[in-house]
C-alpha cells in the first residue's frame, strides 16, 4: 500500500473537496485523512490529504498526469504529491554553536526524525567531532568576506551531489545570498533567537535584555531573501525576569531554539506546511 | 443561505468523506469546511462539516430524513445536524463565587458568546444583584440535605420551561444526581479547580498546596454520574512557587477557572465537541 | 502593629543589608521579609523590605527623617517608605472597550484588589452604566483634536481632587501629553495589545495577523513620554494559528489584556515594582 | 575571594536576618545576595545567602564552628555552607532511554552544567557508546529480581569510590530500595513522566491518553522511600489534543522530561533548593 500526501491550494470554490475525493476514489485510491483551511479574506483554499494507493511508481505517475489534467487545471491549483514512504534528504548547516546540532542528531539517532542526513556543512571545524560521533559526513567549507560566492558555489554543488531536499540552518551564522535562497524556495529552515518580529538582526538576546522584556522567544521560519522576514513556521517563548542577565537569556533561549527548530523540521518532513502570502498554514 | 453544522462519528471505513460530500452536493448544499479525525486504535471516524443550503426548514427536514436513510444507516453513523444560525439556550447554575459569573456575563454582554441565557439558577441569593445588573432572570432554588430531590425537580421544571439546551455550572457547589445528569447527557459543563485527574474532589487548591506542586490547573468537563470523571473539554495551568500560599493559589486559580470555563462554553456553542469513549474530540 | 514597605535602590556596596536591617532593629522595628537584587552590569542594588513598627504616624515620620540622615545619604539611596495598611487611590481611564473595565471592577468588588477607586474618567459615555452598576463615580471628559489641552487640565484637576495615587489606562484610546505624564512618573499603567516591542502603535492585532506570527501577546507598562517605550511590568502570550483571523486574534487578545493588566495593577499596589533604567525590578 | 553559599532554615523569629548578616560582616565576610522565605502557616524561616570571604579552608572551618556556636544554636537552625567554587560530583543512572542522557551530556560538554560527572551507571549496556562518545566512564551493573540487593551494594560502593555528591536518575527504570535512598537523602533526583500527582506509577502517558487530558506534564523530584511522593523540584507541561496518540504523547513528553530534569539539576547544583515538610523552597 503506497501512502501519499497531497497538498493543494487554489482559489476557493464550491465542490473542491467532493471533486478531489471522488477523483481519488475513481482511481482506486483511499482518502485516509483530510485537512482543510479557507482564508476567507484572500478567498484561498488549502488542503492536505493523506491517501493510499495500490499503485506502483508508473501508475502513480499516470495518476498525477490525470489529476493535473482533469482536476488541478479546472481549479487553478498549486499542488504537490509526495510519496510518504520516501525519506526526504536533509543537509544541516552549522557554525560553532552545538546545542541545536546535538538536539537534531539525538532525535535523528533515536528515529524520531524520519529523514536522511547525508551531509553536515560548516564554515568552521569546531563541530566536526560531533558529526563523527553520529557517523555523518562533515564538510568544511570556509566562508570569508572575499570568498562568499565561491563558498556558496561549493555548498550548492555539495547539495546537488547529495540530492538534498531541504536545508536546516542550525545556528549557521552566515547570511545566504538571494541567489542561493532562490534555488531552495521554502526549503531552507532557519532558527532565529528571538520572538520575531521583535528583535530582528544580530544579538537579539542583548536587545531583549536592554528593553527589559518579561518573555523571550525563538522563531523558526523559511529563509527568503528578506532577512528575518520569511514565513514563520513555529514560535515558542519562556519567561524571564530582572534576575536574569544576558547570559541567562542566552541559556534559556538555547532550550527554546532546540525545541522550536525541531518542531519546524518535523512539520516540514511530514509535509504539514503550506506557504502562501508569506505565511504558513500548518496542518495538524 | 442556511448555515448548518453536521457532526458525525461512525466506525472508520473507506469512502466516508466522498460519500457525505457527494450527498450534500447532490442535495444542492455546499460543503464549506470539513474537519475530520480518525482514532486508529478504536477504528472510529469523526467528522465536523459546515455546509450551506438554500433550504427552508421543511426542505431541511427532508434532507435529514434522506441523509439518515441513504448515508447514515450504511455507515452506522451517530450524527446531528445543527442550524448554526439558531442561538442555543444556556442556563447558568451558580452558588456564591462570582468570578466565573462576571466573566461569562461580561462576554455575553459584549456579544462574544453567541448564546441566549434565559435563566440563572442558584441555591443562594448572593449573586442575584449581578444577574439584575445584566438583566437576566434569577431563580433562587434553595438546596439542603433534606430537599435535594424536590430542588432538582424544580430545577428541571425551570429548565424545560425555558427550553434550555445546555447547562453551565459556574462554580455551582452542589453535586447533581445521576437522574438529573442523565437528562442532559454531555450537555452540562462543569469547571473543576484542579488539573484533573490530580486533586479530584473538594478543596483541590489545599491539596495542591499540601503536595507542593509547581503548577496548578483548572479543568472544564462534561458532567457524568461519576464525579470529576467526565470527558475533559479544556485545561489550563499557571505556575506557582513556594512563595504562594493557599490563598494565592485560589486567586491565581480563579483566572484559570474563568478562562477554561469560557473556552469550553465556546467550543460547545460552536458545536466543536464530539464525545466518544469518555473523551472529547475538539474540532478547531 | 504598623506594616510598612521600604523600597531602596542605590549603587551596590558592601554591607547595605546589614546596615539597613540593623537600623530598623535599633529603631524597634522588625524586618519581616526582605528581597534584593543586584544588577551587576550597572552596579546597582535594589531592595524591598517589609517591616513592622509599633509606631504612630508621628514616630514613623521621625524614623524616616533619621533613616534619611543616617543611612540613605551614606549610600546615595533612592528610597520610599509606604504604609502598607493605607489603600492607594486609583483612577481608571476608559474609552469604549469594556473587557478590562469589567475585569478590574470584578476583582475590586470581590476584594481581590486592595485599592480605592474614587473615579472613572472617560472620553465617551459608553461605559457609564458599568460604572453605575459598581457604584463608582463616572466623569465624562470629551477629548477632541481641538480641546486636548483643556481636557487634560480637567482630568488633572479631577485627579488632584480625588488625591489619586496612580492611574490605569484600561484600553483608554487617547495618547497623553508629555506634560500630563510628567506629573505622574511611573504612576500611569497602560495595557498595550501586543508583545512589545513587536507591533507598537495602533492596530497591533492586524499587524500580527499580517506577519503570520504563531503567538500573540499583551504588555502592561508604565507610560512615559515615548509612546509604547515605557518600562515593561508584565507580559503574557497565547498561541494562534492559521485558522484564526484578525477577529479571533482580538478575542484571544482580550483575555490576555485583562490578565496582564490586572497583574500589573497588583504588582503596583503591593509596591513590588522598582523602575530603573527604563526597566522594572518586580519583587516576588 | 572564596564564594560560599549559606542555606538556613529555622523557626521564624525576629532579627534573624540582621543577626546573620552582622555575624558575617564581623567575620570579614561580604553578604552579596540574600533570599528569604517565610512559611507563615508553619512558622518556618528559610534563607539562602551568597557571601564572599578572603579565608583559606582553615579559617573557613573556624567560621563554621563559630557560626554554629554563636548563631545557629540560638535559632535552632538547620544550615549548610557550601564552597561555591567546588564542583559537586554527579552520578548518572540510566537504563535504555537516551534522550535525557544526550541532553545532560550536551549541557555538560558545553559547560552549561557546573558539575563533575565521574561515572554513569546502568543496568543495561545500550547507552555505553554514548558515554564513550562523551568520554565518561560507564559501569554496567545488571539488575534482576534475584540480585537487586547485591546490585545496590555494588552501586553504593561505586558511588563511595567516586565521592559522589548527588545522583540523577535519567529515566532509570528501576526502583531504589529504602536502604539505598536513606543514604542519599534529598540527593537523588528523579524525572517522572507525568504531571504528578496525576498518573503516578508506570505508563503515565498511557494513563493520560486513556483519561483524555488536554495537557501532559513531567515532574522532577527528590526520591524518597514513598514512590513518586518525594518533594517536587520542577514541573512543566505541554498541550495535547485528540489528534495525538500515545506515541505522540511519549514524543512530546520526552522534550518535557529533558527540560524539567535539567532545570532540577541546575537548581540542585546551584544550592537553590531547600527541602522542608516534603516540599521544596526554590530560591531564584
Amino acid at each position: 500500500m503506497k501512502k501519499t500526501t497531497l497538498l493543494i491550494n487554489c482559489p476557493d470554490k464550491k465542490g473542491i473537496i467532493a471533486t478531489v475525493t471522488n477523483f481519488i476514489l475513481a482511481k482506486k485510491g483511499n482518502t485516509v485523512y483530510i485537512e482543510q483551511h479557507v482564508d476567507r479574506e484572500l478567498g484561498e483554499f488549502f488542503m492536505r490529504l493523506d491517501c493510499e494507493f495500490d499503485h506502483d511508481e508508473e501508475k502513480l505517475a499516470l495518476f498525477k498526469e490525470s489529476f493535473n489534467e482533469h482536476v488541478a487545471k479546472n481549479y487553478n491549483m498549486h499542488w504537490e504529491l509526495y510519496n510518504a514512504e520516501k525519506l526526504p534528504k536533509l543537509a544541516l548547516f552549522v557554525s560553532k554553536y552545538d546545542h541545536c546540532l546535538y538536539d537534531i542528531l539525538g532525535r535523528y539517532a533515536s528515529g524520531e526524525l524520519k529523514v536522511k542526513i547525508p551531509i553536515i556543512i560548516s564554515n568552521h571545524r569546531d563541530l566536526e567531532s560531533i558529526a563523527n560521533a553520529f557517523n555523518i559526513p562533515f564538510k568544511h567549507i570556509p566562508v570569508s568576506k572575499g570568498n562568499k560566492k565561491e563558498a556558496e558555489t561549493e555548498q550548492l554543488k555539495t547539495l546537488k551531489e547529495h540530492k538534498i531536499d531541504f536545508i536546516v540552518l542550525a545556528r549557521y551564522m552566515q547570511i545566504l545570498s538571494a541567489n542561493f535562497v532562490d534555488q531552495y524556495p521554502h526549503k531552507i529552515i532557519n532558527i532565529h533567537h528571538s520572538f520575531l518580529p521583535a528583535f530582528p538582526g544580530a544579538k537579539p538576546y542583548h536587545s531583549a535584555y536592554e528593553r527589559g522584556v518579561k518573555i523571550i522567544g525563538a522563531t523558526s521560519h523559511y529563509v527568503t531573501s528578506d532577512l528575518d522576514e520569511g514565513p514563520i513556521i513555529e514560535q515558542e517563548i519562556v519567561r524571564v525576569s530582572h534576575i536574569h542577565n544576558v547570559q541567562d537569556f542566552i541559556l534559556k533561549g538555547r532550550d527554546l531554539e532546540k525545541i522550536v527548530l525541531s518542531r519546524a523540521i518535523k512539520h516540514h518532513i511530514e509535509r504539514k506546511v503550506l506557504v502562501y502570502n508569506n505565511k504558513t498554514v500548518i496542518f495538524s
